[in-house]
């Protein structure tokens, strides 16, 4: 009886996250984190909490007064306004001037920062792919651009150059990126595939159905390591010229699991 | 790799319920709605949700507003101040001045009720115990007693009899269900087991560690049926003695049951 009258997965005692967004319906945090925090024996679970743009900013305050709420993850189109709720803002965070998880500290205090940047280069840790000397093109300056850029600028590469529909938008993050790392060769402009080893689509360029690629290409060197943030499809255009010609492909998913695995960390410290 | 991922039981399309009190870890209700809703085939989860009293006016609007909410059930110490929030209250809801239930309407207007009580009659349903042409004898007025007191009024009895130690409790009660049921033979006093078919109690005797009885009796005759409204523990003081003497009983978990059922019923109606 015992075991059909209840779940073994939520209780009284369970820690409860959010993930806070307009639309809600297509995010995958909810199933991820809470596999990532079963992983780690946690008594947590995080939840998708559908906010309207007109509702966030007296929705947000009163959420985190909900005692057992550990923290909140934002998305669409929250990122930059819940940085207003932050006490403290993490380095990435404060660079990209956007925050995509919040968590309770220990004295009541909500700490945040930014993963989408952090996610990617963890998925290269794990692949033993370092980012360290070598020559990056990105392609895309929105907001998981801005992150990668931002992340990857830390990492030390021998060259970041990073293109956007948007040339102003590229040159305002490509300022962001070399005035946070001094001495770091940082272009925007046209993209290329000639003279890089790193290529990052963080563009919208190929995804759901789009057949597109987000750069005019034919042929890719084989030496080349291409990773495309995109996660629906998880095999690319792009990913898919990447593979015919036999480069190093990172997906995805994989940034997604790392970013995961980051803020959990973040959610526990 | 897509197993280990992700969970199977929250996704950003779940509907999401929350149990709203303080204290809240002593709640059993988001393991035993959440297997309520996984039977009946619904992508839903309830979550403990801690809100403190001085919190909760300034919480509950902007929690109704979070759009993929579905309901909130109330406990301790919330159960009349959650009236503030329904914009219609149920009959029972009503007569009892209290709710723990409060489901969001197609319309989006927000519909209340308690179940309390509702929970002991569908516990005794199940058992195919009629209330109707029985005495009964309820030993508690307070909230559970309040709601079913009610309940049981609704459902023709013979008579009823309501003690309480405090006596204007117990006859405030008795007003409010004499006046629910015109005709019905309504008694408050002290508390007896003769000319009694049914034996209720709603008061905390008996709880946790406590070996009292909420009656002063040596025995019961073996005719009777014999409820207690505690769940820890499960055989209490009252249901011991009554099994010795060879009654029939009814488990205060087996009103949980019947509770959450017709709360089920209500949030999906």
């Amino acid at each position: 009886m015992e075991i059909q009258d209840q779940v073994d997965y939520v209780s009284g005692k369970t820690r409860v996250f959010g993930i806070v967004g307009h639309p809600i319906e297509q995010v995958r945090s909810p199933e991820m984190f809470t596999a990532e925090f079963r992983r780690r024996g946690q008594d947590a679970i995080l939840v998708p909490l559908h906010v309207l743009p007109e509702d966030f900013d007296a929705a947000l305050p009163q959420l985190l007064r909900v005692q057992n709420l550990g923290g909140l993850v934002f998305t669409i189109p929250y990122k930059v306004r819940a940085c207003a709720f932050a006490e403290t803002v993490g380095e990435q965070g404060r660079v990209v001037g956007a925050i995509n998880a919040l968590a309770r500290g220990g004295n009541g205090r909500w700490r945040a920062d930014i993963f989408d940047g952090l996610g990617c280069v963890e998925a290269f840790r794990r692949r033993d792919i370092p980012f360290a000397a070598k020559r990056v093109m990105l392609l895309g300056a929105g907001g998981a651009g801005s992150a990668i850029a931002v992340a990857i600028g830390y990492e030390r590469p021998a060259s970041l150059r990073i293109f956007d529909v948007d040339a102003e938008r590229a040159a305002a993050l490509g300022n962001k990126v070399a005035y946070a790392n001094p001495g770091l060769d940082v272009q925007t402009g046209a993209p290329t595939t000639e003279d890089v080893d790193i290529l990052l689509n963080a563009s919208p360029v190929g995804m759901l159905g789009d057949a597109r690629l987000p750069i005019e290409i034919a042929t890719l060197a084989r030496e080349m390591v291409v990773f495309d943030a995109i996660v629906k499809p998880e095999r690319t255009p792009l990913l898919t010229l990447a593979e015919q010609c036999g480069c190093t492909t990172v997906y995805g998913r994989e940034m997604m699991r790392g970013q995961i695995s980051r803020m959990v960390d973040f959610f526990l410290a």
